[in-house]
């Protein structure tokens, strides 16, 4: 059975909520889940709204149109999803790759509703995972010299893919200011620190020079700057002086995979929605 | 400015949301929060709209009069509430007085927003902290002769001072069938457990006892069965074979301050809907 | 470098640390690990001592005898064993996977240090992960009538490969009186509640029905009676109203994992210590 | 019944726990806790080692000089406690007064075993509090003009009552060079966010801002350089899109009362070692 999702964002005002919910019983629409947040600093309306489908009386091919009104009156900024199977999903990853095995397993046991169209790499290492999995893989390893071609390659698959969302699962290269104003708040990247702290390179290193008691992971959107994205999601765990670097990236690794899969799951279902540098997670 | 909550729940159908927001809208009254959730196994709809009365051109009461035909619609059970900071609130403790004092101080900072109205305790040890705080302070101690006279009391008093909401902060007596069925689901008691496990006395040499690795606290609504009241809201913390009985009760103190001061306020700021044997939280 | 550790649990007395770390630093041994705990309500001494083996004068084969004075004097009950790396495993495992894929998945990336020997299953469904990962498989299917002979067979599996340790990865079967005491502390369950809370089938179910605000899992040692023995490990996760039984299930696969990991490396590392019905854990 | 403690670091070598042991094996004492702990990277030894001194047989007077030799041998850096219950204790407190309060609950409940001698504070609103517990207090405004003069009062003060131990219990005051080299591993700060994230001033605003999805609390040691002492404590909270800058607060001061408390507790216990710019906990 198809649902329809409406995300919504847009100057508050009264009757927002009225109206959006009174077009989809006025067609007949049996709503599923109606989440709503007003930002009080920037006066700001968030909803999402999922309805199912069954005896809603427009085609789905018109909801979009037949909605339009609503928006411009509230001035709202919107998209309309259908389903939540149906995103289609590029995995980047280069040599770790215990977030990519993390999100095979989960895919084969339901827990991702997406399709995984293809994985690249600039590392041959997750070749044989990707091919026990049956899923196209591009091996395509990046220079100073070759960047911008092997880009320019990459979106060509991206493209030929119709791909939806892209998920660096421990890509450790930087994606350039062209490739990631083409794919705004469709790229997700697991940082493994507890962002703002330690950005950038090796951060369990730098955690344990710091002697941090807690270390953490972090998801989010990815934007030019680096490791400066809107925060999807983050989650924390315990270290002592017993632990060495490699008992924090033990303890990473776990957290890395459950941030990241939260992330993904959360972005299939069509329950973040960005806004200034910030997220707002419908769940 | 004041708000309006209503909390319903009923079994659900097409159109509530719409119905209800729309009403709202429709007298000019400005949402704040509206949250949902259907229960899929009991096909039951839940909700607890919130809007501001500022503008809003019904007065405050007529809201029940002119709500009804929409509650009767959808055979609504439901609740009107005004502001959160109108709740009378009596409070019962024995001797561990960290709950108390924790809710004093809680209060003293605005972050607890109902009228500590009185307190009632069968030992005089909390006598001080409340005269401190300038709350009345009755000391009606239980024996199995005088029980069901003391009750008679204590209802007396709640029922003079006009409370709302009664917090068992570490009370060790047993209410009576006919005490607990006069306040329905307004009797909130902390449990030392992590319920359902460690019911009854001592919880927490029980704990010890079993070897667990992990201790909890439990609040809930008081129902005739002892700790088995619908839960409102439970918090765990990591404990060690070094931790003694003595290191659980530390550990535990903190663990039940917060727990039950989550649990207060959002019964004061009417967040909690109660069905079957559960909770759902709009929080 | 070859590493010897020495698990002690013995009534307390003065001098057991002094005559330890005493024996090995006469034979030139030089202390990685030195962990202790009092058990101050059985006037009960524990300790795990961990040495380098090179430059110690006393041959592995040696030790035993040499260091048994020691625990003659302080009746100690106690352990030697050497490395990490020796440990012989077997898995049980029914039908969900969860947990076995997250011990291979593991054990390729280096994080659990024994030897994967067998995987037995009363199903056919860990097949396939099995011969991928190019360990032996044995299916044994259950039913009351051949029950014993199955153990049988399981028990000469077991010792034709030199097992020490046995987990039951999701083993749906209860393994009988006479199998669990071959294997004393050293057969590890992994329950998917918060025990002793939701012991026996369906705990997830359970917790659902409840209306708990908080799930857990429970790694402990098999004894005869179910869900009862030592517990090793727990862990918890918050859930909601809006978490649904699959939603429990789909968390607490998370749980599972991460808890039943934790206690295999720390049954590989030697690092747990049974008494009563307890456990010590010198992580 | 007094306890001894030793608290050692020193380059690791073989023989140190087994002197250690055997010297307070030798003279009769029993050994309550022994632990010990090696930095491979920096090859440094770190030992806490506590005895009951009922029958040992050297005065309390005469232990520094007969425990001097080992200390030499391994060149130790090392210092010789008494008991818990000694160490006096001057908190710091400027505006909120959560922190202050939570101290002095927990010192009247037993938790806290040092002596609170004396509070000081830059403001007059914790008078009140001070007073009902008769601890002295001192009101030392500080101006860029006058603070090296409240200094030099506040050094005396604290010379005077003989102070072990500073906490800064939310004191927005920076302590001058001077100051805070007279008390080296001595003064705890609590900082109200996730150390190394969001130093300085405001971090409850700097976090909302940044749209973190946890928010945490971090007790470190006071260096002359501003929120960058070795960290003693951390934990966090999550926090969602929902929660505003207040509720930050609210959510944080639970998180810096425990920090806070758990830190006090551990330095009040002599569990503390510090070195580099990390702390070692034996709890």
């Amino acid at each position: 059975m198809n649902h329809a999702i409406i995300l919504i964002s847009c100057p508050d005002h009264r009757g927002i909520t009225a109206a959006v919910t009174g077009f989809v019983y006025a067609h007949n629409g049996n709503i599923i889940h109606a989440d709503q947040h007003i930002d009080n600093q920037s006066n700001t309306f968030f909803m999402r709204i999922e309805w199912a489908l069954e005896g809603f009386d427009i085609p789905e091919s018109e909801i979009k149109s037949a909605f339009a009104p609503i928006a411009e009156r509230f001035n709202m900024v919107w998209n309309l999803y259908f389903d939540r199977g149906k995103k289609n999903i590029a995995v980047f990853v280069s040599r770790p790759l215990h977030c990519l095995q993390d999100i095979l397993l989960r895919h084969g046991q339901g827990e991702i509703s997406g399709t995984l169209r293809l994985i690249i790499s600039n590392h041959e290492d997750a070749r044989p995972l990707a091919e026990r999995a049956g899923i196209p893989f591009y091996f395509l390893p990046i220079t100073s010299e070759n960047k911008a071609d092997q880009e320019t390659q990459e979106l060509k698959l991206l493209a030929d893919a119709d791909i939806n969302l892209i998920v660096l699962a421990r890509y450790h290269q930087i994606l350039s200011q062209n490739f990631v104003e083409k794919y705004p708040n469709r790229i997700i990247n697991i940082h493994h620190s507890f962002l703002p702290a330690f950005q950038g390179r090796n951060p369990y290193e730098q955690a344990f020079r710091q002697g941090v008691k807690i270390i953490g992971a972090t998801s989010h959107f990815v934007v030019e700057e680096l490791d400066a994205g809107p925060i999807i999601e983050q989650d924390t765990v315990r270290v002592s002086h017993r632990d060495t670097i490699a008992d924090f990236k033990r303890k990473g690794r776990d957290l890395e995979k459950t941030v990241l899969s939260r992330s993904l799951r959360w972005a299939l279902e069509n329950k973040i929605l960005s806004y200034e540098n910030k997220t707002v997670i419908f769940d």
